[in-house]
């Protein structure tokens, strides 16, 4: 096909193909004169994949160039998950400005509380991973902002967060084991769900708000409820 | 204080503060001469709270000043939880371009999809929640990419979702019974703890993608260890 199709294909303007192209985020199309390139089925799908990255996913350029050149080195399967997880970006705190001897103190104590969490859940993840950094930063925020975790309480998020990333990893693998088409479905799990269950979270604390507001009591057994209304509906 | 002991207090550069002043975020120093205001501690809170939701909560200028207008109007410990939580910006998925026929078809299913998942978990929210439009829209987005949750998915999700937000209104509610301090309070914990819960999950993620390259089962009997030694270190 020519631009103008992949264009509405896509609903991606041809000026932004052109962009990703010059950009490097995308092969360029097969010349069949000098001024005029034939598109494929792998065009359309990287595109598709470039905007969901740079729209839903947030992504800068540079991130979103990242993410694809370690989609199109993956070797195998598993290779292909591990890559798309060390290229995606974390959230960042920004660094620090201010106190100098508090920040080495609360700094100290955030890489602290990191390792015992990680000892603790037995995760392999070394203390350079980009996430292990991402985290220590964040709760360096927290604590200077007096926000602190009291003790048990990040261990019960991060238990949440165990069962969340087996359901994401159970989402990318049904996808097969060719590595880059698991390494763009890898991409759309890891990235992409992350505003899917920021908003389930956002959602049920609206629920849970109302609910006090209400005077309701906020109690467990409602689940037992919710979990054989959900059984149902699956059937 | 003087504005230039506000800056070393908090960090904040001093054309920051003005900044801030002039865009209505923070109210004005107490007037001491014609060039000189005097700031005190409620200064010092307000630029923290600033900082952290422009910083670690990635909030704009604008969005913040939403959320700040929130924590002042709140009358009632729930009602502040439900204005920050009504405030604070739900992620977007971009306007739809492209096939609109396919559009109103994908729209058509994710709000049916979005409505049934509401009334199986008994969320109370209404179809104009932003939580509900923004669920919607990252739904819509997901469909148009082929990468749709599978029949069960999102309600597993949605589950793990409602634990996360009793442990987030429980974190925010220990913080007492005066609206302004809660509302504060809340709008740390929702809005910058969300991306401590994605560091949490995209460790758990890492640890997954690392133990199914070592060809380790991932089972489920690691967490009743695991638990264990969580126990055991919080004692």
């Amino acid at each position: 096909m020519k631009i103008s199709e992949l264009s509405r294909t896509t609903g991606v303007p041809v000026a932004s193909i052109k962009y990703f192209r010059r950009q490097g985020l995308m092969p360029a199309g097969k010349a069949t004169a000098a001024t005029l390139a034939e598109y494929g089925q792998e065009h359309v799908q990287r595109l598709r994949l470039i905007k969901a990255l740079t729209t839903l996913g947030g992504l800068s350029i540079a991130a979103t160039r990242d993410v694809l050149t370690a989609v199109d080195q993956a070797h195998s399967a598993d290779s292909a998950l591990g890559a798309v997880s060390y290229a995606l970006p974390v959230p960042v705190a920004e660094s620090p400005v201010g106190d100098a001897e508090r920040e080495a103190e609360t700094g100290s104590a955030a890489e602290a509380e990191v390792a015992a969490l990680i000892a603790d859940m037995d995760w392999q993840a070394p203390s350079t991973s980009p996430h292990v950094e991402g985290l220590t930063a964040a709760l360096r925020e927290l604590k200077r902002l007096d926000a602190d975790y009291r003790p048990g309480e990040l261990a019960a998020y991060a238990e949440l967060a165990r069962s969340i990333a087996r359901l994401d990893l159970d989402r990318a693998a049904a996808f097969g084991d060719d590595p880059v088409a698991l390494a763009e479905q890898a991409v759309i799990v890891f990235a992409l769900s992350a505003p899917v269950l920021e908003l389930l979270r956002r959602l049920a604390q609206e629920d849970q708000v109302r609910r006090r507001v209400a005077g309701d009591a906020v109690d467990v057994d409602a689940d037992a409820d919710t979990d054989a209304a959900v059984d149902a509906d699956i059937d």
